[in-house]
């Protein structure tokens, strides 16, 4: 009955069904300042429309020269030149240095045109009377750094696509943007399902209980750069969902309805869908998140997700996270480790399994964190998963795994 | 002249002079939505006010049972039971199963008392006539969550201190929990110093360079769970910086002044720190991050960056972070990885050296990232950074480093 996919088969169906430049959301872009760019995906190559530094600066406190002039100096024989000026901080050199003459210039000044040199004070003597010895020899091109050895105007400097991060934030500033064009957040509906639910500040009857999943996707959705958008817990009534599922399609780029656990659920879940669009699988070879549903209403991806919290996270975190990067054209690389597991690991369940670990960093170990399906609490410590292959039976304590942090 | 230290003495001195518990501003909560507070610091241990689930939930669609009578059973001999009636999801199962009877329950359904197993559709064979036959032995306690197999009244379920993830949004609403008592964010003013120093909106002049520090440190504070504070650029003027500087102690819980390339500026900013308060470090033995300035001004910190963004960025990461994480009571925890470098290193500076580098996940390979100091667009690609010990003079390509993600 369950038209069962493995992960694999279901990112392939997901990239196909899917592609970007077909998504109604794709690529939408929107400018903002580069003070509020932070985490989010850049909608244009960021180019150097100059060069940076923009002049020849020095990398050191102490004098420019010409380094032909220092060539044979020592302690004992220093070459001696004579002091042309001093060079000031945020002005221009304003001079051609010639040879035998030297300026001062402080850490991030302006080397005058001539010089190619820049000579440490401890290197040097005053002497007084405007003549400065200098008692080692400069290689040319020595503690400057050149006016477009950081960026030449021109330059790709951060890709279209890539999450900026702070020290992103540095570079726009270095090139110029204040401001920067970014991919706008694609919309995330989400739909709870399930009349045993109940608000999470409600309190629980007997036979109830509190949502979960609205809140814990909005916070994911948030994370992986979406916006999320609530709408409520539904009662299993199959027109209400129908009708809050028109209503997401219709305003958002992507719909998550979560709950609908028992099989009868997920069946009207995945009547509805197939009834207005059209149904892509039900059910995905892996656990937690067996009974997934994905079908395509108005070309917008619409997934029914297990009602169990643990289950549901571990769906969006490997098939809607890289679908919302998709559809912003965003480069995403996963933070991952090797580690040796703790403890042997038993699968033997035909299906890929996903176990969610604690890493010990010290020792670079991969802990299991173990409990009952549907649990959450046990999510409290853990920093990531490993991922058992199907046709594994299990694997040793001390096994080599990836953890792919969360 | 400079009162130079290890990065691990700059540690010992930050947390020896800064206590959590004596800085003004340490430990300051304030309570937001569940919904608003992913990434936020837990201001006290969240507790389970109930158990959870409050009642025992079926894991499956099937029949709940007493296991005593399903034992002997087989497809020959199925064990018959009288069908008692059926839960609906969301309410209470209203009734006592005894022996010789069952009731039909949906995943997430409560199990009636007296019932301590389930048993799905699979194993089971429907007679009519409320006759149900069972097929195979249950085990006491299968396909049931428990009424507090996650949490029990009391447990303390995350700590304080924890930074929230959406997993944790998860566990704060199973728990009822739509409101959260959290860290107020550390507030940190940022200064800016250097004649040479231009707003990111202007064009630079010759000997002029755009200010990165403010906009790349507004956005790693904010990063960092802090609240950065803009105090603009400032002049190489001492009167100027020191009434900067004591503005931003007046109204900030850290303070970042960053510039003073030149010695000559780095010896006024400590000058000023001296002179109203107590200086605590002048130059620290790593590269980069040399000339860095630590001081204590009315009981806060006043960090004297390095003018080079990298540099300041390198810094900010290695003892700002840790120092706004206490001040929060945060526990953070690193994400790291173990590679293998693509290429040799050579270091012989007597200082600890700090590489970006880049992280092939498919090799598990760090690539250095070199280029000269204070050279700001290598920084682009990187992943994270390796640390190449004080007395080590380099290391051979294939050598197995830790690799600290950014």
């Amino acid at each position: 009955m369950l038209n069962v996919k493995t992960p694999e088969e279901v990112k392939e169906i997901i990239n196909k069904s899917f592609p970007s430049e077909n998504m109604p959301g794709s690529f939408r872009s929107e400018t903002v300042g580069a003070a509020h760019a932070l985490g989010r995906v850049l909608g244009e190559d960021v180019v150097a429309r100059d060069n940076v530094p923009g002049f020849n600066r020095s990398t050191v406190d102490g004098y420019a020269v010409l380094a032909s002039d220092t060539h044979g100096s020592s302690e004992s024989i220093p070459a001696l030149l004579r002091l042309a000026g001093e060079v000031q901080m945020g002005e221009s050199a304003g001079l051609r240095l010639i040879s035998g003459a030297c300026v001062i210039v402080s850490t991030g000044g302006e080397v005058p045109e001539g010089a190619d040199a820049v000579v440490i004070h401890e290197f040097t003597e005053d002497y007084g009377n405007s003549m400065i010895g200098i008692c080692k020899p400069a290689a040319s091109g020595s503690n400057i750094i050149f006016y477009n050895d950081d960026t030449s105007k021109g330059d790709i400097v951060l890709s279209s696509g890539k999450k900026l991060s702070a020290h992103d934030i540095g570079i726009l500033s270095a090139l110029g943007y204040s401001e920067v064009v970014v991919r706008k957040k694609p919309v995330a509906g989400v739909i709870s399902t399930g009349d045993e639910l109940v608000p999470v500040s409600d309190a629980p009857k007997s036979g109830q209980v509190r949502d979960v999943n609205t809140p814990m996707l909005l916070a994911a959705l948030y994370h992986y750069g979406a916006e999320g958008k609530d709408f409520g817990i539904i009662k299993d009534d199959e027109e209400a969902i129908r009708s809050a599922m028109l209503s997401a399609v219709e305003s958002c780029d992507i719909v998550l309805i979560s709950g609908g656990s028992s099989a009868g659920l997920r069946d009207m879940t995945a009547d509805i869908i197939g009834s207005e669009g059209e149904l892509l699988l039900h059910g995905i070879a892996m656990k937690p998140g067996k009974p997934t549903i994905l079908g395509k209403v108005g070309n917008k991806p619409v997934f029914g997700l297990p009602g169990h919290p643990v289950a549901a996270y571990m769906v969006t975190e490997l098939f809607i996270r890289p679908l919302i990067a998709n559809i912003m054209g965003a480069t995403i690389k996963n933070k991952s480790a090797t580690a040796k597991l703790s403890e042997a690991i038993s699968s033997n369940h035909g299906r890929e399994e996903y176990i969610p670990v604690k890493v010990d960093n010290i020792t670079a170990t991969a802990i299991p964190v173990k409990g009952k399906s549907g649990l959450i609490s046990g999510l409290a410590d853990i920093d990531g998963y490993i991922c058992i292959p199907r046709d594994c039976e299990g694997l040793p304590k001390g096994s080599t795994v990836t953890v792919y942090y969360l």
